[in-house]
């Protein structure tokens, strides 16, 4: 019963925009991760972007224009989009082990992740939320409510959020009990709902953690033995979109920082993927990062495709 | 280590109508809770009336006004209420479980229960949720959406939707294995997310089950040595608010039942909790209830106060 254990990163694609697109995605997403439940232990994270960047827009929109609802903190935003998308993962997830009679509970845990209040992201933050808005007004909200907003490419001023490292995975303990169980988890939604430690206890704190840094984080703390990140494309390439674009099917750690250094991975997109897969890599003994493909994600496990990171 | 087991139902002044005023009524909250687990294995169920109206009123608002955000469903609003509310409840906990020094886990469980799709309360929607708005708009939505209307004393029109009974918390073996373990455990948050099954597995319906109910029914299949009704009063009363009103100590099933033939309890406020406690009691061998006030609740549970309803 020793299955080897796997966190799960589950990129945007494998959810969606609105809840009738997120309802119907998850049904592809829900098969692939019954598809690797069958042969390993899985925990899955996720992101939140679209779904909490739409929570956070309709309850400031609300309650600025007169829809006479309460202004709502970003965190609790967070806390809801877990509550959104955990609802509709795990319905999904629930009705693919029945259809495959296979006997499993699913449980999504409403999960805080601790940050630290001196991380230097704090002091420049970079992750635009909310809606765009006017100079005026973007100057009349930070002075009241101390927000940071920046000029985005002529559309407007929008609010800007730090996203710092992820410390602590406050319901690990939770996970745990629940993985060894046999259960499916959902956990770090969105990288997790971000807290900072004070002489009071934990408090939320306005800030986006990276989903596949958390993910990386509780793979690391829950010692799993392979880190899966699924994305957009089956593979890694160096050369991106240039005629000698090559697709790798294996990096190691040394290879990796080689080809982050020649600039082969943008930010913001496959930079911090590989970039999280060395963090859990680089601090377990034998432990493996793959990146690839939602839809190939069983074929990748048996080394049909995929890139795998190691040591 | 085999303590006895409760199943709480956190009432709406638990918790509040503002995210701050939530956060600073769940430490009362999590004081009590705590001081039910220095002697018992605790499940929490909790209600999301005011929390979930804010949310679909929010989303209804900026979807409806131009806020670019899409339609939400109710079950959806629920199940982001579950998160928020979750969220403020867990911090707590583990705030108040910190401060005195006691390892404990607090887990919250994103929770579907499921609903008959022929429960006779799907042909008369009785609970009003979003806001209010005029005739022409009612009749509008109406005929777009198949909702059903009533005009709500001279207010405007409301939407309404049925108010099931749970028939199976979906989660119910989660909870199980987490309380066995002696983790806090928050579950049916607002009565759980409603779903129906269908032909393709569960499916979410606009409805609201009463989480007075739902923890009954969660207390029965949990095995639960008690359920705990917590709410604004220390005590049910007969004759309530008349010269002759007289506080209970306790009342057999068969009190019960001529205490409400005879009127004595408000429909949708203490009629339902007498008779989710009458539920619980009936169909469990030495199962009781107790309903009392949130602040009393420890006195309650040594026979000091508080209203215990048994066989």
């Amino acid at each position: 019963m020793s299955k080897k254990r796997l966190v799960i990163a589950l990129g945007g694609n494998a959810l969606g925009n609105t809840p009738e697109e997120q309802l119907e995605l998850v049904k592809e997403t829900a098969k692939t991760i019954v598809d690797l439940a069958e042969d390993y232990d899985v925990i899955i994270g996720h992101g939140n972007g679209p779904q909490v960047g739409m929570i956070n827009n309709a309850m400031e929109f609300s309650s600025v224009n007169g829809g006479k609802t309460p202004y709502m903190p970003f965190p609790e935003c967070g806390a809801m989009s877990q509550g959104y998308i955990g609802y509709h993962l795990t319905q999904s997830i629930q009705k693919e082990l029945k259809n495959r009679k296979i006997d499993k509970e699913v449980a999504c845990i409403v999960t805080q992740v601790v940050v630290d209040k001196n991380d230097p992201a704090f002091l420049k933050p970079t992750k635009p939320i909310g809606s765009f808005m006017s100079k005026e007004d973007a100057e009349a909200i930070a002075k009241e409510k101390g927000f940071v907003f920046v000029e985005d490419a002529g559309r407007g001023y929008r609010r800007v959020v730090p996203s710092p490292i992820p410390v602590r995975i406050v319901e690990l303990n939770v996970v745990e009990q629940l993985v060894k169980l046999g259960d499916i988890v959902i956990t770090v939604g969105g990288g997790g709902i971000p807290v900072v430690e004070t002489e009071c206890g934990l408090e939320g704190v306005a800030a986006v953690i990276d989903k596949d840094r958390s993910s990386a984080k509780l793979a690391l703390d829950a010692k799993a033995d392979m880190l899966v990140i699924l994305t957009a494309v089956d593979r890694v390439a160096i050369n991106y979109n240039k005629p000698n674009q090559e697709s790798l099917a294996e990096m190691t750690v040394e290879d990796a920082e080689r080809y982050i250094k020649e600039g082969h991975f943008a930010p913001g997109s496959m930079l911090p993927k590989v970039e999280a897969c060395l963090d859990f890599v680089r601090k377990t003994e034998n432990g493996m990062a793959l990146i690839t493909s939602l839809a190939r994600a069983k074929e990748a496990l048996k080394g049909e495709t995929g890139t795998i990171i190691k040591k």
